[in-house]
């Protein structure tokens, strides 16, 4: 037995023993406990702060006297003058050890703290950037030993930091000097390390200690909208968040046309790679400015997008994505300076783009991978981002399987004779009563029901404008429960449905969900509208049979709708539809937006970076395009679930009535064949 | 024994047995012979021609059949056909073994070619450049299998390259997949290799085979001229050579006051970063059109200068170079995008600097060390390289020593009264007969003596201008020899000296070396001239003997200088002036632009780069101006050699009088003393 004292840290259980006099954080770096440190035991940075504890601890069988620590010193007084040290804390760096103690970390002293996330399925984040700050005090020039300053600064930064070998963007070299002298010899530098083996690299100085935190930014470009989470680096918080819509809408709603826009103008690759550069810049401009902090402080940034997207923004011709066979100018993942990206941002600051899984599938893709993990769930896992393409992912720990799915834009409103985007004003929660067929719904900025006392107040100023992609869902599904639509997709008759909300509209019947006042319109369900819900979902549901034949199932355990619309999607509703396999109601659950999840997850842990890199290498990819199942499974997916399977689930939890009001053939690939003939 | 035929290689003497069929090259490379293929066998690129010999071989202990290769087949008919293959040559990658074989490698098919070097001292360069081209087949896309063009390629050029990674420079990202499709999925790849375990990288691509070579530059940036020579990176060969004035002379003659510029100019160093820039722009488009090659084929571009020189050309402010302690922003070796630099050529080009010693001593004077090898040197050898600064190097196998001298520009002909820079009618050679004091001299654009019969027409059109450098020499230590002047530095009057070319000029003596004529006036030597040249040579040697006493020697074994003015001095009127310690004449070598030797061998030899790397870290850097003894021997070395030492070799080989007509104090430190009166 030593007799030196004895340092138990909690919540490690770390221990040793150490000569008195040893301070709390050389303990515990020799113990390998994770406590954090930027000035390297300076007195500077207070990183180090810990919770010693006094008394009797049976548990760890010490006990502790009042005098275990060294007494409060002239630097911890200076530091608690200046900005408070909590009741309690002590610096790590100026405690000494002088008797057996049991010493603390808090979870904001430690290095590798836990983000974690709300959803119970999901893990939380381990913090671990790819950007660290270390202030170090650098050898000051000598005419017998003459060194250039960058080499002596690299020497102290490999002591700090333990590093073998840093390297150095060029951007440092001019003021390198004059941050050296201003900073008189001290100076706080921003590491950022890759990829591990990869040479680690000095990317921003600072004279002096720099006590602000390096930034990092999570982007996750989409087709229509940019969105940004602005993230704290040290303690992985998000400081800001701001979206806005993409430019390069001007050039094409939908990427398909941005594609042609690009083959029929000359340059007009280019000219889209600005726009979206440029937006990119407002959006780092206006998250900046939000959060209040100094640009020059985001050091590194995380980028997910589908592959057009990923081309636009890296300067490639798209062209090739247009065509079979959709090959990628690169899939792997990219790290470059920003800058390289046209980013007005600091030097130093690196982009790191997630990999494209395939020719349709992208780094959103891969970003929901990442955030949903499917590769680790011990159940089957359907995931699907539904946007203007689903991304669908389907496995489990034995392996996961990915393609996409042109589901078009119906889901989001588009196509849709009184679609609109969600924006208020908008309905997008809809139920009919089974027994008088009338409808109730609740618009985008209020929550009433449009049968409840004050809803003509409520929506005054926004009006009843249209209906949001969650809306034509739940009223579709609605109407099929009502008994108002039959399998095939058509709309009975006034007579056949006993409610004169139907009526005939052309060759086909409508339903009258709002009749309308003096600002606007009434809002009609047409049976195009159902139409062109059925294939979008047709679409979604053919991807998703694919690969579970690919796997070899026909159910699976759980589902994770991802992407702004499956967020306020009815998982029931979404069932009744036939959008998604069957799967208790329970185990459907919504992600939110999982591609950005995915971007701030490889902003914030850089260990998910090759994590995420070598699950797309493994990910079987199959491109829809090519599957003769996919055209069958989508020829018999148009109709919309009834008593035949395979929605056993579906059918023990709601009520499908089958109308004998066919009219055009009630057989599942009627409204295929009608839009043939059409 | 293998039944297998016996296949050996000349001249390395590699042999092994193969299975009939085995192409040469298959035998070549899994012997290690250095067989040259850039098509990876392909039959294209014709790099590996062989020489089979037949007939009786008793040294090797075989008899090579008629039909030991099997015979000339389509591939070497098109070739030849088309290019042409010399008698007696072979494709390795197309004749195969059928029985035993002697198959010679001829030079210009070997991988590590030797570059001779000329002069006998020197080593030969063994061809190992940091570019190399890789000719490869690429998979095709393949939508089952949808990895991004860029991965298929860089998984053909691995293998073809036994690389385990290579990264990619973005600029490759936008034109790649029309590259791809435009060489029908073959492209010819650049492939930059920096230090041992730094990753591989591509860096420009051509679709198909691309025939033509890389191309490399090696720079030498000095204050006063920048020249630059273009070599073959597959041959080694200088293709051009150019040089012009550095463009940031009109912003002060001599470093320092460049580095005056920058301090009273805001901006004034970016304005020169700007000029050198430019000028190395126009340099390189002058080369390359010389050379008619494109640009865009030379991939890599290897920089030597001097501190000052380094830091402008990176953007640096080189205000520290400017006082002590001279720090050196950076001191390493750098390698960078030329791009980075400022410099207008392919976007892939590297560009890799030598490292600088110290504030004084720069990456020229590491270009002088790799070039002239004082550290692989058996004896002692000093190494002078002369400028406005002298560099100086001493050293041997046991260690290398290193200092800066301030010799100012009188070597260079400033500071001369008569003085020019060396050009056609400037004074470069110069005889004074011992008994009638009579000149005859040379200038530069004719070999005729001025008293030889057709001088006068010979320099018709020249005329006499000036006296450059290496004639200021000559004549100074002709007048020594003839007894014209003192130990001290005096010139005797007509009457002390018995010639009328010295006459009375102010308070001192003057020599009269040219009457003039109608073109241009008399060039006189005066004692303010001889003053310049001792206050230089007393830098320069005082140099040298700090690194001597440091050294713990007072002799060395051979000198070699470097530089210009170096390739046109004459050693013995050098150490008649006791510029250089005394040594052997015929150990006193002249190494031309070593500085610019340096660069060459560190782009055609990669190794050579960590080479000079470590031994610059190696070298011990004196600074002379803290060395109290630099001062002292600076003071003693203002004399002339006289009868007192430390010179026994010089007083061996002439016959230097010692005239009484000491007017001012004969001795050593008469000159420095009346500088300081005057």
């Amino acid at each position: 037995m030593s007799s030196d004292p004895l340092v138990i840290f909690t919540p490690s259980g770390k221990r040793g023993h150490f000569p008195v006099g040893t301070p709390v954080l050389t303990a515990a770096r020799q113990l390998g406990v994770d406590l954090d440190s930027v000035c390297g035991g300076r007195g500077i940075c207070s990183k180090c702060q810990i919770t010693p504890s006094y008394g009797e601890f049976p548990k760890h069988g010490v006990t502790v006297a009042d005098d275990a620590l060294s007494a409060w010193n002239a630097v911890e007084e200076r530091y608690d003058d200046k900005r408070g040290l909590a009741a309690g804390r002590r610096l790590g760096c100026q405690a000494t050890v002088q008797g057996d103690i049991v010493i603390d970390v808090p979870a904001e002293s430690q290095v590798h703290k836990q983000v974690v996330r709300k959803r119970a399925e999901t893990r939380d984040i381990t913090l671990d950037p790819t950007v660290s700050l270390t202030y170090v005090e650098v050898e000051e020039p000598d005419m017998h030993k003459p060194t250039g300053d960058l080499e002596r600064l690299l020497t102290a930064l490999k002591a700090a930091t333990g590093h073998a070998e840093i390297s150095v963007d060029m951007h440092l070299l001019r003021p390198l000097q004059s941050i050296l002298r201003k900073g008189n010899w001290a100076v706080t530098a921003a590491i950022h390390q890759g990829r591990d083996g990869a040479t680690p690299r000095l990317t921003a100085l600072w004279p002096g200690f720099h006590g602000a935190p390096a930034y990092g930014l999570a982007i996750d470009l989409g087709s229509t909208t940019i969105a940004g989470h602005l993230c704290d680096l040290s303690t992985g918080e998000v400081l800001a968040s701001s979206g806005l819509m993409n430019p390069q809408i001007r050039f094409g709603e939908d990427l398909m046309s941005r594609v042609s826009y690009a083959m029929m103008n000359s340059g007009g690759d280019l000219e889209m790679t600005k726009a979206v550069r440029d937006g990119l810049n407002e959006l780092v401009n206006d998250i900046a400015s939000q959060a209040d902090i100094d640009k020059s402080q985001i050091l590194d940034v995380v980028f997910v997008m589908n592959p057009v997207m990923h081309h636009l923004f890296l300067g490639i011709d798209p062209f090739e994505l247009g065509q079979a066979p959709f090959a990628l100018a690169t899939s792997d993942a990219l790290e470059l300076p920003a800058t390289e990206l046209g980013l007005d941002i600091a030097a130093g600051t690196r982009a790191y783009l997630l990999p494209c899984i395939a020719g349709h599938v992208g780094a959103d893709a891969a970003g929901v991978a990442l955030s949903e993990a499917p590769d680790k769930s011990k159940d089957l896992v359907l995931v699907v981002d539904v946007g203007t393409n689903a991304e669908i992912l389907l496995g489990d720990q034995q392996g996961v399987l990915a393609c996409s799915s042109p589901t078009g834009p119906a889901f989001e409103g588009a196509q849709i004779s009184a679609g609109q985007r969600a924006a208020p004003g908008a309905i997008e929660r809809v139920e009919i009563d089974p027994v008088t067929k009338e409808p109730r719904f609740q618009v985008i900025g209020s929550d009433l029901w449009s049968t409840d006392e004050g809803f003509d107040a409520a929506i005054a100023t926004t009006g009843v404008t249209g209906i949001c992609g969650s809306g034509i869902i739940e009223v579709i599904a609605e109407m099929r429960m009502a008994g108002l639509l039959d399998p095939s997709g058509l709309i009975g008759s006034a007579e056949q449905t006993g409610t004169n909300r139907c009526f005939a509209d052309g060759r086909t019947n409508s339903y009258r969900l709002w009749d309308g006042d003096e600002d606007n319109g009434a809002i009609t369900i047409t049976n195009g509208d159902i139409r062109a819900i059925q294939m979008a979902k047709a679409a979604l549901y053919s991807g998703a049979r694919l690969l579970m034949d690919k796997r070899g199932v026909d159910k699976v355990d759980r589902v994770v709708l991802a992407g702004a619309f499956g967020a306020h999607i009815s998982a029931k509703h979404a069932m009744v539809l036939g959008m998604i396999p069957d799967c208790p109601l329970e185990k459907v659950t919504s992600a939110g937006n999982a591609a950005g999840t995915g971007a701030r997850i490889a902003l914030l842990n850089r260990a998910a970076r090759p994590q995420i890199e070598t699950l797309v290498r493994e990910i079987e990819k199959i491109e829809t395009a090519v599957e003769p199942r996919f055209q069958e499974h989508f020829v018999n997916a148009s109709a919309l679930p009834n008593s035949a399977d395979p929605f056993p689930i579906l059918r023990s939890i709601v009520d499908l009535p089958e109308p004998s009001f066919n009219t055009g053939g009630g057989d599942g690939s009627g409204g295929r064949r009608r839009r043939r003939r059409g």
